[in-house]
C-alpha cells in the first residue's frame, strides 16, 4: 500500500516528505502542497512545498555527489540501475495505487507504466554501459596536409546535474526515462515531479533509495511552481534540462542559456487515412490511439484526416467501437477516465462548444460528470473550429475529410506542433512518401503513434521540442565529448 | 585508341605488355596468350603468358611496397586515387573500345562501365579516408569486476598483398572495385585478369600508372591459368583474395587457408510478380534485368516465378518487350550482342535443349549464329528442367508459374545459389514479409536486382559467396583489426 | 585584387554589397558601417548598413530555398560546395588581401586560412555525403516484451535555416565550417559576418555564388548589431544558430529559446608543463600556441602553469624565443601585427597594468604603438591578478609557477572557461590522467592547443560554449532524426 | 560434485554421456574416450566416441532449430542466456573440480574461468540484443548520378550452424565464448570439446540444458579426433567454424572452404623491455604473464627482449618473484602444475635441452617430476636456439637481451605468429611507436598480454588467426548482411 510498508519512512503523518542527501525530510517552509484526486476532487494527497533553500542544498549536494559517481565502473552504475529496477518491479502495486489516485489512470494501465518503467531502467543500464564505454579514435591524416602525428580519443563525459521535469500523465515512466540516462551517464539528477504524480514519483524514488545509490545523487523536491519552478529551471547549478510537458518548457527554454535542452511539449499527431488502407485495422488504431487514457497522452491521435470516399466508412466502424469504451473510475478499469484536472476539463469543454457553434457533426451526444467526460467522435470537422489546431488532451477527436493525399500532408504540416503522425495505406509507394513529406519526428505506418518501444528515438519537431529522446538518443544527450590528443613527435602509421 | 597514344607503351608489337614493378614488360617466357573476340570468333589481342618466376617477383614487390605504402597519409593515398579515377575516365573510349572487342559488350554500355569505375574509384577513395582514419577507443569498466585502467585503441590496419581477379562481364568495374578499396587501406594489390577483358584491364591498369602510384603497388600478371592460377591463388605471399566469378571460387577457397576471402560465384536470382504487382513495371524490369549484356551479369534475372493469375498478362508484356531487343553486334550498340564464347553458347544451347525436350513452351523461336544467340522467354518451366535451376550466363529466361507466394519462396530458396531475389507487388506488408523469406544476400522491392549503387552493400548466401562488397564493405574486408591498450598504474575517469 | 576582377560586381562605388536573392545589392537605408584598419586605424572598407526588412526579406527567401534544396541529390549538393572550394582556393589572394587589411593577419597566415577554409568544405561534403545518406533501421524485438513488428528508420534530416555569426579572427574559416556543414546537410544558411572581416566574408560568399547555388539558398547580410543583431538571432525563422565569438554568445543563448545552438565563446587555455618535459618541445609550442596571430586566437596559450623545478629554465627558452617574433605591419608577415581595435589594445594594456601593480615579472618591458602591443612574458604571475583569468586576446602571457600536479590542475578546472588545455611530459601515465583531470573539451597532449585538423571534435565545457564541432560533429548538430515505422501485421524475422 | 546433483543425468555409470537434440545420450558406437589426469597420469574420466552418424543426425537437427531460433525475439534469446550464465555461476564448484582433474588447473583459477564464462554470456547477451537490432539504412543519392529512389536496408543475419573447437587450456571459458555470440546471433550451435576439457564442457552445456533452450540448438559430441574430427570440419551442414588450438587450425582452415572462419592459433608473444621502465612492474607482469597455469596459454608471455642496460636488473628481480611461486597439485592452488600431458611435458624438455646445448642460462634448476616441470627463466638465449621461436605451453621462459629497440621489434615480427606483445616503458612516445611498429593483433602497454575484459578486441595476425574475436567482434563474425531494397517510383526526401 501507499506509503506503507517500505515506503513508510518516506510518509510524515499525511503529508510526503522530500528527498535530499539521501534522506528523507520535511520541508523547512512547514507547509504542503494539496493533491486532488481527479475522480473524486478532493484532496487525496499532501507533499513538501520546498523551499528556495532546500533547492540550493539539493543543488550543492548533486553537483559534489556527481564528482563522485563519476569515478564510479560503469557496471556498477548498471548493476545498481538493475536492482532499482527490480525493486520497482517488486513495488509496482503500491506505486501503481498512487498513479490511480492521484492522476485516475486506470488501474492496469497503471501497473503497465510502472514494469515498463523497470525494463526501461535495465535497458538503459546496459546501453549506458556500450555508449559511455566506447569512444571514437581519431588520426590526424585523414585531413589534407596533415601526417599521421597526432591521435585523437574522444569519449562521452557526463554533463553534470540534470534536472528532470516530467509531466503528469506518465509521472513514473517519463520520470523514469529521464532519470536513468542521466545516472548511467554519470550525471547527478535532481527530480521535480508534477504536482498530479508527486507521490507516485516519491514512491519511485524510493526504489532508487532502497537500490543503494550513493547520498545526493538523487534528490527529489516538491512544491509550488511560484516559488521554486522558475528558481529550479534558471539555477546556475543545472547543466542539463529534460522535460516533458505542455507550453511552460517554451517558456524555460528561453531563460536557459548555453544548458543542453530535452524538451517534449505535446502534438497535434494526425492520422491519415487513404482509401486503400484497411479500415478496419485504422479504426482500431484511432480509437486506441485516440482514446487510451483518455487521450492525455503527447501521441495520442488527435486529428483523423480521411479520403472523403471512405470517411463513411471509417466514421461507422470508430463509433461502432467507442460505443464499446467504458466509461468510469480507474479502479475500476474503465477505458475512459476522468480527466486530470477541473481547469482542463473546462478547456475541453470550451473546444467541443466551438466545434458545435461552428457546425461539427457530433457522433455521441456531449456528456461530463465533474471531470468525466464521455468519449467523443467529431465528424466534419472544419480548419476554422480550434479542435482542429489545439490539443484537446482529452477524450475528443475530430474527423476532418480530404479529397486529396495532399490536402492531408497540408494540414499535418500546417500545424505548430510536429511530434508524430501516421498513415493507413497498404500501398509501400505511398506509405514511404508520405512519411517523408510529414513534417513530424515520427510518421507510423498503418499504426496509430507511440513513444515506444523505448529504444527508438522519439522527438518533435518545431514547437514540439528540441532535442531527441528514446534510450540511446537520452543517453548521449546528456553527456558531451571530450577529447584527449596524442601529439608524437613524427609520424607513426600501425603496421605501417 | 586502345594500344595508342597514351597506351602506346603497354603494347609491343602485336602483344600488350604485363605490369611489374612499376614498368610494363615482356614475359621472359616468350610464349603469349590468344584473345579471341566473341563477335569474330577470331584471335583479336593477345597478353604476355607470364611464367611462375615473374609470378614471384610480383610477389616479393608487391610486399615490400606495401609496407612503404602502409606509411603514406591517407589524404595522399586517397589523391593518388582520385588522379586515376580522372584518367580514366579522361581515356574512356580507348578502353570501353577493348570491352567491345574482347567481351562484346555494347559500346554504349561499355563506356559507362568504365565512367562509373571512376566514380567509384573516387567514392571509394573518401571512404576509406574515413574508415581508416577512425578506429573505436573502448574503456575497461564496461566489463564486469574490471576499473577503468585499460583504454584500448583499436585501428583498421590493412592485410598485407591482395589478389584481386574479376570475371570477364565487368573486367574493368569489378577489378576496379577491388583495386581501389585495397589500395586505399594501405594494401598492395595484384591484378589477375580474366582472358576475356585482360587487356581492358591492361589498358586500367596503365591509368593507375599514369596517376603516379609507387612502383610496385599494383601489378598485373596474364597468363594461362593451368600455369600461374593456382600458383597464384596459393601464393604464401598473398594475404587476401578477392575473386567475382564461376565455380573457380569454390575451389580456390578450398585451397586458401587462413586467408580473407571475398567470393562472389554467381546467383539464380529470382523475381517474384505477385497479383498486385505493376505488370508494366515488372516486365520492363524482368526484360532490362534479364536481357542486359544479353544475361551476361550475375545479378541478372534468372527466373522468373509469376503468380498464375496474372502470369498470361505479365509474358504477353514481357514478350512485348523482348520483340523490341536489337541483336548483333556490339559496336552497333545493339542490345543483344554475342555471348563471350563457344563454350559459354554451346552451353546455353543445351539448357535450350533440355527445355525444349521436357516441354517448355517457347516464346520465341530458338536462334543461333555463332555466339550471337537471340533473346528467348521460356514458359511453363517446371522444376525438372536445368533451367529451373541453372544459370545460362545467356539471353534464355524461363518463366515458371506459381500458385502461392510460399511455392515462390520455396522455390527461391531450394537453390544452391543466395545472391539476390527481387518481388514485385505494391502490398507493404507483402514485400517486406516475402523479402526477409528470401534466402539472398539482397532483395529489391520492385526492381530488378542490381549490384549498385556501389556503396549499397552486396553479397551472397550459400555458393553464391563469402563476404560483403560494396564500397563500405570491401574496405573493412581488407583490413584487419589491430588493438593498442593503454594499462595505467590507477583508475582514471575522464571528468570524474 | 580585392573588389576587381571576379569580385567587381560585389561593390559598389567604395561601398561592398550585400549578398540576398543570388544577387548582390545595395541597402535600401542608404547607409554604410565603416571598416577601420587596425594598423592604420582609418577606415578602409565599407559594407552596407542593411534594415530589418531586409533582413525579413533574406529569410522568407531561405525558408523557400531550403526546402527545395533538401529535395537535391546528396552528390549533387556535394558537387556544388566541390566547385565553391576550387574556387576559394583560386581566389586566394584577394580574399587573404581583405584578411591583412580588416584583421592585420599576417600575409601568409591570411592566404592560409583562405586555403585551409577550401580543404574544409571538401571535407566537409565528402562527409556530409556519408552521415546523410546513412540512417540506422531498428527494430523492435530487441526491447523485453516485443516481438519483430515494426522497422524502425531514422535519417537525419535539415533543420531549415542555420544562422551563421563568425568572429573577426577567422572570419573566413569559422564562416566555412558553419557554412558547408549547414548547406551539405540540406539547410539554407544566414551569414552576419562579424564588422572586422566582413569584407573578407563577401569575397568568400562570392565564391560560393560562382559556383552556382541555387538563389536564395545564401545569404550574406552585413550592419550595425545595435540595428540588426538581436533581430536576427532572435527571428522567428530561424532554426539553428552557429556562433563563435565572445560574451555575446551567453546574451544570445538566452534568448534563443527551443533552437539547436552550436556556441564557442572562448577560452583560458593551460598549458601545463611537469619536471619531466621536453622544455625545448614546450617552449616552442608555448610561442607558437601564445603568440601567434599576435595572440588572438581562442585555442591560444593563454596561461602556462609551470612546475617550479623547471620554471626558470622554461621562462629562459620562452624567453629567448620571444626575442626573435618579428613586430609590425601584416603586410610584412611579421609575426606580431596590430591587435583588432583600439578598444581591444586598451583592454589588453588594463591587464598588463594590473598585473604590474601587483608585482608580476616582465620579462620584456611592455611597449605599445597604436594598436601594436609588443610580446610580452608576465612571470611569476599570481591568482590575484586579473590576467590569470581573463583572456587577453593579445600577445601578452603570463605565467604561474606551480609547486604540484594538482596546484596546476586546479587553476585550471578554477576557470570559467573549459576550451581546451595542454600538458607537457613525457610520462603515459601522467599524461593520460592529468587529460582525464582537465575539464576542458579537449586536452592536447605535448602540443599547443588547436582547433585543426577540422575532422578532430572540437568543444568547449562551462562558458566555453555548447554543442561540439569539427566537421563531423557540426553537420551532426546541423540536422534532427526523423523516424518512419513500419508496422507489420505479424512478426517477421529476416532469415528466420 | 562432478556428475551429481542437477549433473546426474549426464553420467551414465562412469562415462558421460552426449547432448544431441535436447537429450543426454549413450552413443551407439558402445565406446568410450579416456581422459587421463595430468597429475596423476591416470584415466579420470570417460566420455562417449560418438559415431559419424551421431554427427549426422545433430547436424540434422542444428539446421532445423536453428531455423525456428532465429525467429525468437532478441529479448528472448538474451533472457535464456542470462539463465544459463546465472546456471553456470550457481554450479561453479562441480564445474571447477572437473577443471581440476581434466587440465591440472589451480582449483582457484578454476573457479574464477567458470565466473568469468557467466560474466561473458551476460555481457554477450546484451550486447547481441543491439547488434542484431540494428541495421543500417542507405539511401541512393550519395552515389553519383542517382536520385534517392531507392532505400536499402541492411541487417544481420544468422550464419546457421556453428561449430566450436576450444581448447584445453580454457575449455569452459572458450567455449562460452563461441557458444554465447552464436546464440545471441541467432544460430545453432555443435560443440566438439577437447578431450581435455571435455567433462567440464559437458558440465557447463548442461547449464544450457537447464536453462531452457530449445531442442537441438546446441549440441555436444565427444569422440576421437581420427573418427569425427575431419568429418566435423568438413560437414557440409557447418555453416561456420570458430577454433582456438594448435596448428590443427591450419589444416582445417585449408579444408573449410567458403565458410566464415574464427581461429586462434597460439603466438610468441613478447615483452619488450626498454631502460625507462619501471622494472618491478616488468618484472610482476612477466612472473604472472610467463608462469601462470604454468605458462599454458596463448597470450602468456613466451620471449623476453630486454635492453642489456637493465637486463640484469630485470633478471633478478624476476628470479626473486620466480622463486616463490609455489609448484605441485591444483588441488591445493600452487602457481605451477603438471602441464596437460605426458607428450607436451616432453616437448617442453626438448626445448629446454636444445636450449641448454646452445648455451643458455639457467637461472633455476631444471627439474622435472611425471608432467610436473618447475619453474625456468632461461637467460641469454640468441636466435639460435629453438626456445626463441618456439612455444613451450609449459612454465619455461627464454630472455634475450637486445641493444635496441630495433633488434627487439625486428625479432617479435620476425616470428610467424602474430597475437600479442607487449612493452614497457614510462614514455608515451616510444609506447606508441613501438606499439605501431609491433606486428601483432594487440599491444599491451605497460602489462602482459591478456585476452580480457572480453569485450576488447581479440585478434592474432599471421600464424595466430584469422578473424577478430572479443564479444562484439565475434557476435559480428557469427552473422551476414542481407539487405532489403525499396525501390521507389520517383524521388523522395524525408522534409524535403
Amino acid at each position: 500500500m501507499a506509503g506503507a510498508g517500505a515506503f513508510a519512512e518516506i510518509l510524515d503523518g499525511e503529508a510526503y516528505k522530500y528527498y535530499s542527501d539521501g534522506e528523507w525530510k520535511k520541508s523547512a517552509s512547514g507547509k504542503t502542497v494539496n493533491i486532488v484526486n481527479p475522480s473524486t476532487r478532493k484532496t487525496h494527497y499532501k507533499v513538501q512545498a520546498c523551499t528556495q533553500e532546500e533547492v540550493n542544498k539539493v543543488m550543492e549536494i548533486a553537483k559534489s555527489a556527481q564528482k563522485a559517481w563519476a569515478k564510479t565502473p560503469l557496471w556498477k552504475r548498471a548493476e545498481l540501475l538493475h536492482k532499482a529496477a527490480a525493486l520497482l518491479k517488486e513495488h509496482k502495486s503500491p506505486i501503481a495505487e498512487c498513479l490511480v489516485k492521484e492522476i485516475a489512470k486506470p488501474a492496469k494501465d497503471s501497473v503497465t507504466e510502472v514494469v515498463r518503467s523497470g525494463d526501461l531502467i535495465s535497458y538503459c543500464a546496459e546501453e549506458g554501459v556500450r555508449i559511455l564505454g566506447q569512444g571514437t579514435f581519431l588520426v590526424s591524416d585523414s585531413f589534407p596536409g596533415n601526417e599521421r602525428t597526432k591521435y585523437c580519443l574522444t569519449s562521452k563525459v557526463p554533463l553534470g546535474v540534470v534536472l528532470a521535469i516530467p509531466p503528469f500523465n506518465y509521472p513514473v515512466n517519463l520520470a523514469v526515462s529521464k532519470i536513468a540516462p542521466a545516472l548511467i551517464a554519470g550525471n547527478s539528477l535532481v527530480l521535480k515531479p508534477p504536482t498530479q504524480g508527486a507521490v507516485s514519483c516519491l514512491h519511485m524514488v524510493h526504489c532508487f533509495h532502497l537500490a543503494g545509490f550513493p547520498k545526493g545523487l538523487i534528490s527529489c523536491v516538491t512544491g509550488k511552481g511560484s516559488e521554486i519552478g522558475d528558481f529550479l529551471t534558471m539555477h546556475p547549478g543545472v547543466n542539463c534540462i529534460s522535460f516533458t510537458g505542455g507550453d511552460t518548457g517554451i517558456a524555460i527554454s528561453k531563460k536557459a542559456g548555453m544548458i543542453p535542452l530535452q524538451m517534449e511539449l505535446g502534438g497535434k499527431d494526425a492520422c491519415i487515412v487513404l482509401e486503400d488502407a484497411d479500415l478496419d485495422l485504422a479504426a482500431a488504431n484511432i480509437v486506441k490511439g485516440g482514446f487510451s487514457y483518455s487521450g492525455q497522452r503527447c501521441t495520442a491521435v488527435k486529428v483523423v484526416l480521411v479520403m472523403d470516399s471512405v470517411a463513411d466508412s471509417l466514421v461507422q466502424k470508430v463509433n461502432a467501437k467507442v460505443a464499446k469504451l467504458t466509461v468510469g473510475p480507474p479502479e475500476e478499469n474503465c477505458d475512459i477516465t476522468p480527466v486530470v484536472s477541473e481547469s482542463s476539463s473546462n478547456f475541453i469543454e470550451g473546444l467541443v462548444m466551438d466545434a458545435k457553434e461552428k457546425g461539427a457533426t457530433f457522433c455521441q451526444p456531449y456528456k461530463r460528470e465533474g471531470n468525466l467526460i464521455w468519449p467523443l467522435l467529431l465528424d466534419n470537422v472544419r480548419p476554422d473550429m480550434r479542435i482542429a489546431w489545439e490539443e484537446p488532451f482529452g477524450p475528443i477527436l475530430p474527423v476532418i475529410r480530404i479529397n486529396s493525399v495532399e490536402e492531408g500532408i497540408n494540414h499535418c504540416n500546417a500545424s505548430n506542433f510536429g511530434l508524430q503522425g501516421c498513415v493507413f495505406t497498404r500501398d509501400i509507394n505511398k506509405a514511404m512518401l508520405i512519411s517523408d513529406a510529414m513534417e513530424t519526428g515520427s510518421v507510423q505506418i498503418n499504426s496509430a503513434p507511440a513513444r515506444g518501444p523505448d529504444h527508438f528515438p522519439f522527438q518533435g519537431l518545431k514547437d514540439s521540442g528540441i532535442g531527441s529522446q528514446g534510450v540511446t538518443n537520452s543517453i548521449n544527450m546528456m553527456t558531451k565529448v571530450k577529447s584527449t590528443v596524442i601529439n608524437l613527435p613524427g609520424p607513426s602509421y600501425t603496421m605501417g
